[in-house]
């Protein structure tokens, strides 16, 4: 499949999302991420086209700054503690719409925005859809850390079975630094199956400020297809 | 009780516990707040005059700079990953041994630190000494949150039945800022029966970075008494 | 006087300001410290009451905390890279509207916002107003600087001749950490007949990210007299 | 000219470097980059077989990262504030050892690593050597700026005739994060003739927490040549 047919793939998913879940007056969480950058564009028409006064919670600088340049209101969890949807990527999502997030870095504030939400709305194209998180993402879970926690985290993932690397940087010198000023660590786990269990023992590390598990939080999936299509995945019957 | 025997039964406490468990070569943690303050110039007088040869992590900006001050060796969790013995206070110790600390503001590396600790030695006086967390320290648990998450948080909490507080500053206008560029809250919990059910509670909302519940990590309590005498509490048999 | 006196001066101060340079549709900036706080709310009622549509930027997590308490629409320097007036306190201010500001610790964001506003409103009581800066606040230049770097600057700011302290914190142990994470040096200089030169100097050890020396950046300043009525001071006639 | 050449004129420079400036006992800054990979396994093997005793302060997480890797003593500014020789590399050398540093990011801790060494020496291939600032180096001066003040410097920076540019992560979604948490902007002024007035100005620009312009700091450049030779440029005889 072209790199287009997954562009359109993700715009469908999107253009879905929108529709079948943004109204007036809501409070919209804005994911990261690249699934994010055509999501805001199609937001921010449907605001604009249809005049229903959205507000947008960013998830990261990129989200921020994506807010600013397509024009859509901005507003801060201070200002409007409870979101009522929340639309984001993701690396992986699993039969049960668990997630594996982080591949952009920002899992932190996408954790936040997305657990403040009545609803997580996640889209992605097919490629990302699997029975077991692990399947398909093979870079492992994004975890963020404190930096002066980080090398005794990695000896402590690998004790759990984990293979976890610092991520690096390129733009700069040495490991990334995330939009919290943290740094982030790709454990690979293998093939979860029990993704709950493992994101609690890993939440235990002191030092670990969050994961890039998401589990049990979203409440649809819009899966864009190869031939155009979209997929609709929900809570309470996944696989329709 | 004067301040003075306060101070002595700290002090007694501190001579101990350094007594009992500090050796030649030691990786040691040093702890933070005002207990800690004795503790490293009696540690200090001890690895000089012994020649013990030791080397300290701290916990905090605050114990870093006493580590200097008194001029013991400097290292880090990457340097050293594993901690031979690490000296802290505590704002409550119960029977079990578990601990609410963070009054000081520095509970995320306190807890790096005494997780990466093959011994947990907490010092402090009789008046921290409980049957139950939140019998004696009635400011509340201190949590630290990502600053962007502190509203949604602080609702959270009191559906959790707390009353939290953000911690604000005195030393500079508003909220206090951690040593990780974070906020700290203190919620009340009253008395705490299950502290660790709490804990899992607590960490699992996103935006926490860590709380000040210290569950099943201390080895050993030195506890000063009003006479100056010292009472050792142990993981297997407390309260002897 | 009494501290109602001052507070009655400061509040005259406020009021007259406010009514001279709000106006419908401003971008305001809204310092920080004591002053700000009745402030913010005479602003949030002049533009409730004269539905004036003011957007607001912060200079802290202070300001920006008021700024939601009273309900003022909110903005920041990426929405709004060009602010109309920015209202702010100071800790002195000499005879040609030079500052010392920073006792709040916030001077990094208002400098900032400050260097980014048509017009500097500056608002004090009577005791804040000198010919030399250092006459009347005591307490040193603050400065903010990168933690790493501050032992090294304290050397530096002796050799320039100034008695620089590390600010400690009281809501927690150890040095006080500012909204940006940094350390604050609160450095006397005695009495300054050069503020300009000093601030250069200042500025050029790395390090250091700002100064409170606000040099040549006020438009107008308002001061609150014993009895209730208000100086105004001006860029062009400084004395009137 | 091969990679393989660039690789060695570099390493040529730094062996030289190494053994002209490094003695006994000293307190060494070690630089970040790419050069510096190979000088800090220089340093160690020197520091190793010579059994010079030296002790090691880092400009970045990389270089903190590479001293522990090659098993050199860490210390910092807090232990030991003034530096003997401080090892660099360099983005662009001027004819008056003026450097563009902070294509790495860490320009912040370098030039404050650099401002309190007694000797700053340059470690660099002849490609990064010209007469003035910006012939060689095309990509800008890098600024590390506080993230909510970018845009309105960004507009600032074209006032002052640059072409600035928001540094953007590869690793993460959205701009790039420093080691401090701060914004990077690479501002494309041109060759520059005159780099200590553009440093002033820059400096000056709240917001701004520093430049990679390194006027007048350097003690020493090391220049590998393609030939394999290293030529060695002086404060007062730049051009030997």
């Amino acid at each position: 499949m072209s790199n287009n047919n997954i562009e359109r793939a993700k715009k469908e998913a999107v253009v879905k999302a929108v529709e079948d879940n943004i109204e007036r007056n809501m409070i919209v969480g804005i994911g990261s991420g690249s699934t994010i950058i055509p999501a805001v564009e199609i937001l921010a028409k449907f605001n604009r086209e249809k005049n229903v006064n959205l507000k947008c919670i960013p998830t990261s600088y990129q989200s921020y700054q994506l807010i600013i340049k397509y024009h859509l209101p901005y507003t801060t969890l201070d200002i409007n503690p409870i979101i009522d949807v929340d639309i984001d990527g993701a690396d992986e999502i699993d039969k049960d719409l668990n997630l594996i997030k982080g591949g952009g870095g920002c899992l932190v504030q996408e954790k936040i925005v997305a657990s403040n939400s009545k609803k997580l709305i996640i889209v992605a194209d097919y490629r990302k859809s699997s029975n077991y998180l692990g399947e398909k993402w093979k870079k492992g879970i994004p975890i963020e850390v404190i930096p002066i926690a980080s090398t005794p985290i990695l000896l402590k993932l690998e004790k759990l079975g984990g293979h976890p690397l610092l991520r690096m940087a390129s733009a700069k010198a040495g490991p990334l630094v995330s939009d919290n000023g943290n740094f982030i660590i790709d454990a690979d786990f293998g093939v979860i199956t029990n993704p709950s269990e493992l994101n609690d023992k890993l939440l235990n590390i002191p030092g670990v400020v969050d994961t890039g598990l998401f589990i049990a939080m979203t409440t649809k999936a819009y899966i864009g297809k190869e031939d155009g299509s979209v997929i609709v995945m929900d809570k309470e019957k996944e696989n329709d």
